[in-house]
């Protein structure tokens, strides 16, 4: 079994009523500093503010009532966990999350405010948690990757990016285990083969850079990053194959250059990103990745959630 | 001599080939909170990031050769400056301005990189700077308002409104001498009459809602507020004659809610803004201004210039 165009075009119909279909927009003023025509698709502004929603709304969508009717789990303290909290709220099901004592307040908060249980773990315990809840209660288990409901559901943002911006030549996208990219990749691949895509991680966590020389799954280092969003340290199994088979070229990005691209992005776009969303805009701000200035780069802004704290990050940067 | 429609149609096929066409968004992650559908025309993703810059292109696509060729001078420490400043670049022109040494540094440096001219003034002294530069080196005036050219050049964006969102009930729009309140009015109560505007001023500064009362232009108090786009101490005279005409209610908003109103959109939103410029949705937020949950509601986001420094306002702003 693998990921196809028509899994990814069932799950844009299945989830429509619930999702919003986030803007693409051109941003002129970044296009003299980045070099390229520059287009964003906002999933900042979809549900729960990040593109996970797609993904989650999509595998609840086709769980059973009677599963329905038991609840699901999940553990994460990111957008993940918010977008399990939110959508089970709009269903009207119970859902417990498993949130890691290294969870920031702010995330926490989210995914009380809609109404999940939340069980307190860490980060090493989190995955045996999550089993034992399934066992006991008899919770439907939803991962944040690795599987194919989720990974059609955020393929959606590729359909979409297709249908705002047929014109577009390069798609850039942030990616951590690669639901995103290996949704949007099997998406745009198999509609048409003008476009280029290209995926991006920190280079302080290159799973994906050196999975695919080395042509195979392969674990890296955990050295850290400030792009709390893409911490895997290993593709998605699934992932991994359709990352093969459809994504151009993939690039790593510095620990600076992602602040560059969020302190951009809020003082030049207006727009608040999270840091890992910025991370292909400040590749090529910082020299990183090369644009051409014929390009139309659509960059996927995955998710807005920070604290209002968390900008202390970027007070001293400048780009 | 007043303003009409088809001046604004004019400015708009003038100034085209130079401004962005901002989008209109819908914010479905506010309508909860707002009680309303809620729109945004994005003007502070316009270029120089303020809607500033369509009236000034207006204004310097209608001088002669001969006073282009001798430049043009105004006084500003804000947004209308920064507009002269890049809209004199463009046009490859020379441009100077008197900065108050009230101008955060943040705007200073804005004029500056574009090439202007800066002369250092004071408040008080800034007319008559002005005035002897016109006379000595023979620059032309381009005045931030209460000038026809620049109120036709601000009524494009209520053309690009109605373009935009043609089944808009409401339209708010910061004001404070009123160029860009006597633009909008005209263009879109010219064109239609299902449409309502609504002007927005710091409750520390009611100019026009006073003036309206009184039924003649009036002076009010300088009470101060943090909404450095809106420190008109009294309104426009040719502007206040079109409010009269066009305008169908005028509103007072608190501090306290001016900055809810820029923490909900920057946090909520995902969209940085002048604190100015989220003085009508802070009203509503805070239950200064009421709507009813079927309006289609359109909120004019007139800039989005402020130092990262700025965001210390809203730290301990709950909304």
């Amino acid at each position: 079994m693998t990921l196809s165009l028509s899994d990814i075009q069932a799950a844009h119909e299945r989830i429509k009523p619930y999702i919003i279909k986030t803007p693409v927009l051109r941003l002129h003023n970044l296009e003299e500093i980045l070099g390229c025509e520059v287009y964003v698709k906002l999933e900042n502004m979809q549900r729960t503010n990040a593109f996970k929603f797609r993904g989650v709304m999509n595998a609840l969508l086709q769980l059973t009532d009677e599963e329905l009717s038991r609840g699901v789990v999940t553990s994460s303290s990111g957008n993940h966990g918010h977008a399990i909290a939110y959508a089970s709220k709009t269903l009207g099901i119970k859902a417990t999350v498993g949130v890691p004592d290294t969870a920031p307040p702010f995330k926490l908060q989210k995914i009380e405010e809609h109404g999940a249980e939340i069980i307190p773990t860490t980060v090493e315990e989190r995955f045996k948690l999550q089993d034992s809840l399934v066992e006991e209660f008899g919770y439907t288990l939803i991962p944040p990757f690795n599987d194919y409901r989720i990974m059609a559901g955020q393929g959606t943002v590729g359909l979409e990016i297709l249908e705002q911006l047929p014109e577009v030549d390069h798609i850039f996208v942030p990616t951590s285990g690669g639901g995103l990219i290996s949704g949007i990749g099997t998406a745009v691949k198999e509609t048409t083969n003008t476009v280029k895509i290209h995926g991006v991680e920190p280079a302080n966590l290159p799973k994906f850079s050196e999975s695919l020389k080395n042509g195979e799954l392969t674990q890296v280092e955990n050295k850290g990053t400030i792009a709390d969003g893409l911490v895997s340290i290993i593709p998605g199994e699934k992932n991994f194959s359709v990352v093969q088979k459809y994504v151009d070229t993939f690039h790593t990005v510095s620990e600076e250059a992602m602040k560059k691209g969020q302190k951009l992005m809020l003082m030049e776009a207006k727009i608040l990103t999270e840091i890992s969303s910025s991370i292909a805009i400040g590749g090529i701000l910082n020299g990183e990745i090369e644009v051409n200035p014929e390009d139309k780069v659509c960059f996927v802004i995955t998710g807005g959630n920070l604290g209002f704290d968390q900008l202390d990050y970027i007070k001293d940067t400048d780009y």
